[in-house]
């Protein structure tokens, strides 16, 4: 089912950032427009868009669609030059190419239609999807509330003798229970020392009393992603890593407070960083403070130090702050949050208090 | 650990293919020339190559390297104007480009060094990935031999009452429970009509009497790739999915008798496609008959009509005739092969028979 009030906001950018045409490549973003899934592997898959709102949508015929998409195909082969007929269809000065369009289309293409000058269509597509319709809103709200479901379930199977990996296995089947699509990221799951590695890769470490246990973790539901971190301690609490944890509490909850609209997202990240740095753990924050999610896990904009762009109603993206001592233990604790007209709610509702693991025995 | 020989044969084909310097990408092909992974994400990574062999690597602050990489780094930060660094790092007049490097670092860098002209770095990069040295031809059996195991194991979790989905996470213990990496890609797992479609997506669906079932299959073992097809039958053999099957397994078996040097990648196609065409299923084999594996599951080169490279020994490729009956059911059989002095060695050892699960109650 295509959406039109997209199309036309594609449309409108187009006209803002003086783009003729733009070829859309992100399955999620031609999902985003035409509510349809394509799978196209390495193969090309490009929804050109003309700034009148024409479209035309290139498919390998290996991928039949399943219905009408009321959009008019190009049907191609892996044996015809399919670049030849994507070029022949270009007739702008300015033509808008989606950000991670490969070089392996785009260098070729270039070099076929070499009339036009290619810019970046980020401010475009991207822009476009920054600001979540209520149908959307309704999904990400969905998502993490079965996020919060799994997160409380997963927290219950942390005993001793437990490793990282079989809590992922574990939390793969807690997804799958809650009718989750799956995943929309690969879990990282880290004790103590691992933590202080923000992109740790999970692995066989064995729980240890005094551990600090990470769980970064997101689902799939209806396409669209969630995303959370919690920390939690097994059994005993470091009193270093008790006071990292409040400091990372309260810097979570004042990054939430600014979040509204008329503020930037650079006052959303500085609200977390100023108060970690002003208790002495500055350097080693060593992320920016969140990121934008929808369709996909991360998507644009960063909340950011250097970004100035302000806050508007319907955006929707992670606080995420963290702590990272290097060899003892890592804390990172995040929501997302959608701006509203006049502030925020905050999409995951699990408690944020100190909690020690196992909850009761 | 660095790879000399395999920068060395990197340094012959750009002088081969005149590139002055060569910006690879690819987490993949960094891995194959350093034994080391990166995970960038969203963020850059480069490894600058010039055609003496100078190289330099740019990487995020944000994704320290746990020891000396033996290559001299270039630091940024997401604050930093790091295209514009690496443009300054830039002095050739042809610049070739890793296939899958993303227009929203092209495009800008094309801007900061006009003067060069960029080309697509395909044979290149993959040109070198295409023949595999003895130590990964070693990687390749270890994780076909796993592979091997996993199948055998998954088909004895083949009941009455058995989903997709039940079976494809049934995998994914059993190729933890060996000691796999992980899967290399998605599985596929499908019942009866379901495999007419040969991208199907694993659902619900209930096994029933008479269906074929489609495992495609792959995992990765110390970063090297396994992929295999093979279609059981359940319960009973309905008459015409059986002819179809012998017609694809000695399709498949024509085409291993064509995997030689000498032959080219066509040669390998044409045996598979012209028997299927003469037993009258040609337009139900719809696709190539195979592509390249290695460290990705899929590497260059298809097995096509249209490939005329002459094989050479060190080659591995998938080879994977189907047959796919819209509305009543798939066949593929797929195994790899590696392209020795003579002719060729089939990774894959578990049998083609035509088998009827469960096999004994």
């Amino acid at each position: 089912m295509n959406h039109p009030t997209r199309f036309d906001a594609i449309c409108h950018l187009m006209e803002e950032y003086g783009a003729d045409q733009l070829i859309i490549s992100d399955p999620s973003t031609i999902f985003y427009l035409t509510g349809r899934w394509f799978s196209p592997g390495e193969r090309l898959l490009v929804l050109l868009i003309s700034r009148r709102g024409d479209t035309l949508l290139f498919n390998n015929e290996l991928f039949p669609l399943p219905e009408d998409v009321g959009l008019p195909v190009v049907w191609y082969k892996d044996t015809d030059d399919y670049l030849s007929r994507l070029a022949g269809a270009l007739d702008g000065e300015v033509i808008a190419v989606d950000k991670t369009w490969p070089a392996r289309f785009l260098l070729p293409l270039m070099s076929l239609y070499p009339a036009a000058r290619y810019i970046v269509a980020s401010p475009i597509a991207d822009g476009a999807r920054l600001l979540k319709d209520p149908s959307e809103q309704v999904a990400m709200h969905a998502a993490s509330n079965l996020n919060d479901s799994a997160m409380h379930l997963l927290a219950e199977e942390v005993t001793d003798g437990v490793t990282e990996k079989q809590l992922a296995r574990r939390l793969m089947e807690i997804y799958a229970e809650l009718g989750c699509d799956g995943p929309s990221f690969t879990p990282i799951v880290a004790f103590g020392a691992n933590g202080a590695d923000p992109h740790h890769e999970t692995d066989d470490s064995v729980i240890q009393p005094g551990d600090t246990v990470i769980f970064d973790i997101g689902c799939k539901k209806d396409s669209y992603s969630s995303d959370m971190t919690r920390t939690y301690f097994f059994r005993e609490v470091p009193e270093e890593a008790s006071r990292v944890y409040e400091i990372v509490r309260q810097a979570n909850e004042r990054a939430i407070a600014q979040a509204r609209p008329g503020n930037r997202f650079s006052d959303v990240d500085r609200a977390a960083r100023d108060f970690i740095t002003a208790q002495g753990y500055g350097p080693y924050f060593t992320h920016r403070t969140g990121h934008g999610i929808g369709i996909d896990v991360h998507e644009p904009e960063d909340v950011s130090g250097i970004n100035d762009h302000l806050l508007k109603p319907g955006m929707i993206f992670s606080i995420e702050p963290g702590i990272y001592l290097p060899g003892k233990f890592g804390v990172r604790i995040e929501d997302l949050v959608l701006i509203t007209e006049h502030g925020c709610e905050v999409l995951n509702e699990i408690s944020k208090d100190l909690t020690v693991l196992p909850a009761a025995e």
